[in-house]
């Protein structure tokens, strides 16, 4: 592949609380997953961080989670299909409102957190969320993990896809992610974070933990904003994926 | 006047719990507000309510309220005209997703309870509200008290208006409603409110609390669905809007 | 055995919104389990709550639950532990905080729905919350399925128990509910629950849902008072016991 | 006066969002207001925070606010004085439970935000809330505005009080504060904080923002850990009123 998208969530500020480092992430992304007011946004940073990213020509997605801002959108809830439908397509409207207010049509929708790793293998509640989202607007691109039923469901529901990569995540011969309790699961080297980044972008391949080369889709890396750290190893990825003749650029 | 809307408050339910008889006042009513899950409704009442209102033929509208569902929506909360307008954006475009999904658009926005009465006199709440709507679609229409300043903020930020009266409630001599805790401020007599409605809708004329007729801009009448009497009362208030020559429909 | 105990969950309304016969059922059972505002309930609801309670001689219990009204905490969530005992000790502080002004002390905590069936098997999480009760009030009684591990956790945290068993729900040969989604796992017809409620509290023992007489340890029976047709079986169940020899007295 | 407290807001992080430096200022304060849950705080931060404080050997208040996490508890909302009275109750009850599971009693009472801003003018709102208080627990001593109606009502309902001061704020010739609107409201000098800090300990006279020297009860002193900045001024103020002979202790 020559191109590859930089995603990275942002708008995960709540009231008077502030998380991540969105003014010096978004520079060196090309895709966001602004909070929807769920898991963590609220109307005003919601406004705000759709401005940030008009202003750095950055496209916008919608990143629903479950209603639980206590834990952050992280914990399992079990959900009907149905239930899992209607709450993304409520957090995706009301992007969509903040969207229309800056001129800008949403690019895709990226399942948050808990939501996001249940829909990666529960094909009801994938198709539940994503016939929504195409209910919604067909042309909106459903970001799901790379090789998930998320991705498979997506299609059947007559949506785009872009299949999601870790840099800084192990996975297993068969594409999955290595569960982060198990150890190597995450990867603190930002070398090797680096050089994962750009094999996948590059080759659509990575090493799986038990050392095999495997195939992977990488339509997007996911990168973090949390803190300066972050920041940083997200400039090495971009510079290396340049440096590599990748082209970077939204998937829209 | 020839036409006239009668309009109602649905899908205020939530969760388990269950408000208004919907089912029962929808085949009066031509337009309603839907709650959009914060003062009440919730996402899969919202989407409900909306394929109600599709296959009643009945124009839908968004009914945004303050962050309070303990209040129900009814307890004035200070907020600034941004973060009044960023919370009607965000309601508003959670319902837009529904009605997407049914192939409906939104006809109008109807500010509730404590954000409706606010924003009625205070000018610069209106306006705030007025322009977040705007932003989001030009096409859309501010139902809001009739004289109020809602209406004029609603014409400034380039939206059409719907003035609504209220067939239950006594009014002052210069159109303004009377206080709630004010002897005579609520119309208890069904055959008067029926009347009166008649002649709003006709004459456009009320008879104020001090026996003047005034006045009034009635695009719409507000009802209610909340018990069997009041539904009866709905009826009623149609039939008799019909008898008297006038057509009910919506006025998107 | 001689005596029993009748619960029912009370004060599930919240704000504008009513669910449930309080006034009519509480005159027929001994024990209530009070909402405590995250699955149901809110402040001024415990407050009616508990001086209806007090009124009618009743002993007052937390009922807690997960934080999550839109589910009315019938959704599983995964939490940890330490959560699920933060959680419910927050609320049987708030409950007792209202019971506290009614001159009352709480008898028991009786966790809900999908925090009760949660525990009733997770042994890690029975700990979590019976530690968490017994590190408020060491006096408070545990009130859970009868033969499950909570009851066995709450032992160990050096809880009194009371052991809840249920008329209308069919039990497996170990003494376990039969799953709600398998036939026959609910009761339907009022005279047998009447029968199998007087024999559980008679005798200590129930026929499973296979035929065989297992024993079963009942010292308080489960009531509801969703409707009126609920509230007359539980009249049923009371004279029947009463009928039968049986004093129905709280547990406290 | 010889002796003087020095309070400050604590807990009030939530969820994966942190505010505030509450282990760097602790140990200067004696006593901490802990937020309950609803505008700011969670039960497993609240189970900190009083373990944070019982380490410290600070005295525990609850600091009780508006149901707005959004708002962060400092937007007026219409509440009745029944409505205010339960909300403190609950939030007091909740952070009860975690002081009873810490060995601790909790020392006072401290409304937070809007509501202390409220309940300090509006006597209605100032009684339900002491009331409230006085029902729960007749030893908690109720934190307010030096000067305030607040202090009155809780004498009226049988409280003791503690009246607190600002180093940091204008003083009107009546010893209420100056509008934070206005100009001079706020003293941003730390040594002239400081200052002002000592003389209302120690003499309990304040100079006014007209230069008139008035009187003022300072049984605590309110101090903020938000940042750096803030700890060090705490730190300074704490060393100066040790300096000038004052002993800084709690008032329990």
């Amino acid at each position: 592949m020559s191109t590859v998208d930089l995603n990275c969530d942002l708008g995960e500020s709540f009231g008077a609380y502030t998380i991540g480092m969105d003014e010096a992430v978004i520079p060196f992304v090309t895709s966001v997953n602004v909070a929807c007011g769920w898991h963590a946004g609220d109307p005003l940073i919601m406004d705000r961080t759709v401005a940030l990213a008009k202003k750095h020509g950055v496209a916008v997605g919608a990143h629903p989670g479950f209603p639980d801002l206590m834990g952050f959108g992280r914990r399992p809830m079990t959900v009907t299909p149905q239930e899992a439908g209607a709450y993304v397509k409520y957090q995706v409207g009301a992007l969509q409102a903040f969207a229309q207010g800056h001129g800008l049509a949403l690019q895709h929708v990226k399942p948050h957190g808990a939501l996001y790793n249940m829909a990666a293998k529960d094909e009801g509640l994938a198709i539940g969320i994503c016939e929504a989202i195409a209910s919604v607007d067909k042309n909106l691109i459903l970001m799901g993990l790379a090789g998930s039923v998320m991705l498979e469901a997506a299609k059947k529901a007559g949506l785009k896809t872009a299949s999601e990569v870790f840099a800084d995540r192990a996975y297993n011969d068969d594409g999955s992610l290595v569960n982060r309790k198990l150890p190597g699961a995450v990867i603190h080297d930002p070398e090797i974070a680096v050089q994962r980044a750009v094999k996948m972008a590059k080759e659509g391949k990575v090493i799986s933990i038990n050392g095999k080369e495997i195939s992977i889709t990488a339509d997007s890396i996911c990168v973090h904003g949390d803190n300066a750290q972050a920041v940083e190893l997200v400039k090495s990825i971009r510079q290396a994926l340049e440096a590599n003749g990748l082209t970077v650029k939204n998937f829209g």
